[in-house]
């Protein structure tokens, strides 16, 4: 794909998480009674993996590939439901085409696990020993001259030994060639992101009872990650807390400041809940605000709402960012509006489409993404307000639907 | 470099763990009275890793290549110290030639923390900020039609990146082209690598003292790992227990089967202390052995030893599991030796160089691998006795000391 059909380089929205950081401490303890139910969701079935392959295929097909090969990672757990048990330099491979079953090459050493695999009915599993080369043992499924998208975080080793083993494919990476691949949610995964933000949203509602003043950033940060343990993610990604002038800061994400009276604290926490991501962003304030962080507030929520207002089928990505930039513009603050206005999210808690500037991509119903404008004062103080939202055919639908008015806390 | 010149594929050298498992449980409690001091070692130095970085430029020219490119992972924590904190689409990479400085590309968004990595004297960083092209920015370090290594684990993403900026550029991965680059361990990194086989080698002292019979696999597994933290490993690796029929199975770790007195059983167990890698394999029996069993051990043993004594500068890699091989096919059991004698080990628990047929590279001072030959009769039981040794410039030190007679446990 030309590098002027590109999607848009990623743009921090809000903090630029780069990635889920290693699982916060699980702690124990009785949940408590508002708890949502702890009930698991219904397993994605066969059919369910079956019917992505097929349209990852397709989509690869429209878009003038021969095919996708999909490496360990999130894209694989997407279309399989498969995860090795560690990652190793042993090649696992699911080759996807429009005119073949799709074909997962494993070690043969970890096929039990494959075999074991949620998605495994819908796969032909083609396994290969230790001494064999394993690259011989895929090209086979390839077509000998054909281009394929990869998935991105496929070793250079194994991407090396495909272009050695068959001198004739190109490739190119999966979300320049397929940015959208995840960006439509099926109903059970729609499900389940409701779930993961309902989570959220209890912790929220639980965080507004403990202290702030007196306590370090992280300290608060680590009450925000038991409370999304409690409530049943089982991997924390991020949990901000950036307070007074650290709000103003966006990649800041919870340090040692010990929180004051006065202070405006701004709060992002998500993670995975049953495999789906959970993100949103509330600002507080320790004690009564002044006028002038009421109304910086005030510009903001305004500006969340006027952007999810927009939220419907077939407007551009780029329309929502500017919905809320206008506004936030218009009240004097827009060069303090220093990021998009919001990311996807699904089995990651940062994906396509990207709501920027330069994204034409049209919204479709299923997409799920964050709207998350703010206003970010130097030296001072930010405000960010975040809920996830999903595409309906008429409109849009929030997934966090916590009170969105500045809260006062102690 | 041709395929008739890569290494051996990598064949199971006792059980083939394909990577570090999630760090296991972190236990709390007294450290018993036998565990080795708990200082930390001396910091290795901005001149530590500008030798490291030199040493691997050089190796790369004199293969014939125009450079060496590392992307995150253990490669480059070994040139640089730089973990950056989190996994991300971000282009991060080291770029290192002989003719000039070692250059670290970051994204802007990362610099203060590549800037605090304890090689960063050693280097130039150049960043880049979110919405430029990262392979635009790393280009010209790089000749517009040079030969590079690259490793393995970096993401398709950069490498199609810097294939489609740099077309006349070719690739090959950094285990092929360069498969010795961590093999030979400096001075400092062997006071670690003997550090962590001290505290495995307590972990064992240890292990011998609580009751087998009666108890799960998993069960003695956990105290493995409450052990090796206890004495500063800060990740474990595996903790492998093959009780009766299991330790016939190289390939089995630790799972529900309830250990009985008669049963030999297989421990092998390791990890990272400040960086560096422990393994080391007993095996114990619960209860007096039969003569058979007595015999299987003694046969594992005189291989262990002598292949130990054979271990030299100047001998090939493969010389040391034909000596190993020899004694236990001697003694009637070749058939039931069914994997490699040793793997090298360093900053990660398995690496070059291996000891196995095929694998002509000579021992060098400074290497470090496991020796660890085992008989295996299936249904039955499995012997396996490993310790780690270096190459002194006369002969071999081992790093693992403990007794390996046969120990009778509860």
């Amino acid at each position: 794909m030309s590098s002027a059909s590109r999607p848009p380089a990623a743009q921090p929205s809000g903090p630029q998480p780069s990635g889920p950081r290693p699982p916060a401490p699980q702690p124990s303890g009785p949940v408590p009674a508002s708890a949502p139910p702890a009930s698991a969701p219904a397993p994605f079935t066969a059919e369910d993996y079956r019917a992505r392959m097929d349209r990852a295929a397709r989509a690869a097909a429209d878009a003038g590939l021969d095919g996708v090969l999909v490496a360990p990672g999130p894209d694989l757990v997407h279309l399989t439901g498969y995860q090795p048990p560690a990652a190793t330099e042993r090649l696992t491979l699911l080759v996807l085409s429009a005119d073949q079953e799709p074909v997962l090459v494993v070690p043969t050493l970890e096929a039990p696990d494959a075999e074991h695999a949620p998605g495994a009915p819908a796969l032909t599993l083609r396994d290969w020993t230790d001494g064999k080369d394993p690259y011989a043992v895929a090209a086979p499924l390839l077509d000998v001259a054909g281009r394929f998208a990869v998935s991105d975080n496929t070793w250079a080793l194994h991407l090396l030994g495909l272009q050695q083993t068959l001198p004739s494919t190109s490739y190119v990476s999966l979300t320049s060639a397929l940015p959208m691949l995840r960006a439509v949610k099926d109903a059970a995964e729609l499900a389940r992101l409701e779930a993961a933000g309902a989570a959220a949203d209890a912790t929220y509602e639980e965080i507004l009872n403990v202290r702030f003043s007196g306590r370090r950033e992280n300290e608060v940060a680590a009450e925000l990650a038991r409370l999304l343990t409690r409530f049943g993610h089982e991997q924390v990604d991020f949990t901000v807390v950036g307070s007074g002038p650290n709000g103003a800061n966006p990649h800041h994400e919870a340090g040692e400041r010990v929180i004051e009276r006065g202070d405006m604290v701004v709060l992002d926490f998500g993670g995975l809940k049953h495999g789906y991501g959970s993100d949103t962003s509330r600002t507080v304030h320790v004690g009564d605000p002044t006028a002038e962080e009421q109304r910086v507030h005030d510009v903001v929520r305004e500006a969340q709402q006027a952007a999810f207002e927009a939220v419907r089928p077939g407007i551009a990505c780029q329309e929502v960012d500017r919905v809320a930039r206008a506004v936030i513009t218009e009240a004097g603050y827009g060069e303090y509006f220093i990021h998009r206005t919001g990311h996807g999210i699904g089995v990651t808690t940062h994906e396509p489409p990207y709501m920027i500037e330069g994204e034409r991509q049209p919204l479709v119903p299923g997409m799920c993404f964050s709207v998350e404008p703010g206003i970010y004062l130097p030296g001072r103080f930010g405000v960010r307000i975040e809920d996830i939202v999903t595409v309906t055919e008429d409109g849009g639908r929030r997934l966090n639907t916590t009170p969105r008015e500045l809260a006062v806390v102690d």
